[in-house]
């Protein structure tokens, strides 16, 4: 069995459900037989929307520095909770020497599977994630269309995302990702990525119109299969 | 701020309930002033009790060899998410460089706090962590005389433990558990350690007639403290 190293920390929150969605992906009924994880959860990576937006410095760096550590440490193939800081997927898998799994490719392939139709996908990003175009390329090289929230939707959406990072987890935030959800439906979205890992922190299928697929749970059970391959 | 490495895996679940205690303790509206975990979730460390039991391997290599990795890897300080696992901190500190955190000491500080005049201490723990007297020697040095369950109340314990970690976490487990704070309370405890990472995913301060304290809480809440320091 392969061990499993995490970029983590984008936040802490997110990294906690990505870890309990690989044990859940994988229930084993003796504890020696589960998969080992080694974690960085290293919530001082610089943030990822300031440095796309061009007002922040690179978190590329201290990714990369994670990746080599995490490789060093026994990591034989590396995962990064977090939808975003994938826009730094060269630097990461340059410093790593080992394989990166990509929680982009893991929530495309999960639609894929669960809504074989639909091309037009709506997407809950961080505006950095939007801006670097992390899933828009990858949806384009599927055929598929991504629908945004709108400008006020995603605002508020950005604003729900930094109180979740500062520990706020409530119906608030919970009210501004959902209207985000209505609102791609609503625009014609037939399946939504919640391409953020602060999403299903809170955000699950039955609060979206239209299916809902969670990038975190997509790349937990993606590992899964890696490591027991 | 210091870079806490830990060591977990025993099992996952536990070392999840940590880390979130861990940022539960440090609530910081802004994601990059929070603490890093570096943390080795583990689950191939051989088990405690059966090594205990002269039945199985010493954890006690692994786990010198994770506190080794997790110090190159950056550690500052390390902690062990495993009340058990405690029986081999001499190794683990021999191998690690570094300090190494006691929650047998955070449980037993916290218990003093809360409990200032309880010298009668219930002790919820696995066979391997009372064979081995990690609380118990914790106790004699302040006076305190441990009350364990009877030995029915404890071999359920034990079930219950080995299906939590298998992943069954719920109403019979719970059951099982309380049962025994019930017990050392009839037997004259003012005050009970739920000294096994397992007790408080499922036993909190109201299901025990006198005070519970969580030896995973006051690991973390020590853990930040040092961290901040």
């Amino acid at each position: 069995m392969k061990v499993i190293g995490v970029l983590g920390g984008m936040g802490p929150a997110a990294t906690l459900d990505f870890m309990a969605k690989v044990y859940a992906a994988d229930a084993a009924p003796i504890e020696q037989d589960r998969v080992r994880l080694i974690v960085d959860c290293n919530p001082a990576v610089p943030d990822r929307n300031a440095a796309t937006r061009g007002e922040g410095p690179s978190p590329g760096p201290m990714l990369a520095a994670m990746a080599a550590g995490l490789a060093a440490a026994g990591a034989d193939i590396l995962v990064i909770a977090c939808n975003s800081a994938h826009a730094w997927s060269a630097e990461i898998a340059a410093a790593a020497g080992v394989p990166v799994l990509s929680m982009i490719d893991a929530a495309c392939d999960a639609l894929a599977a669960a809504s074989p139709g639909a091309r037009r996908i709506g997407l809950l990003a961080g505006q950095g994630c939007l801006d670097a175009g992390v899933y828009q390329e990858a949806f384009a090289k599927r055929g598929w269309t991504a629908i945004l929230p709108g400008a006020e939707g995603q605002a508020e959406f950005m604003d729900a995302l930094y109180r979740i990072k500062g520990g706020a987890i409530g119906a608030a935030e919970r009210a501004a990702f959902s209207a985000c959800a209505n609102q791609v439906a609503g625009a014609g979205a037939e399946a939504i990525v919640a391409g953020c890992t602060e999403v299903p922190l809170l955000l699950g299928p039955a609060d979206a119109p239209v299916p809902l697929i969670d990038a975190t749970w997509a790349l937990a059970e993606k590992t899964i299969a890696w490591a027991r391959r």
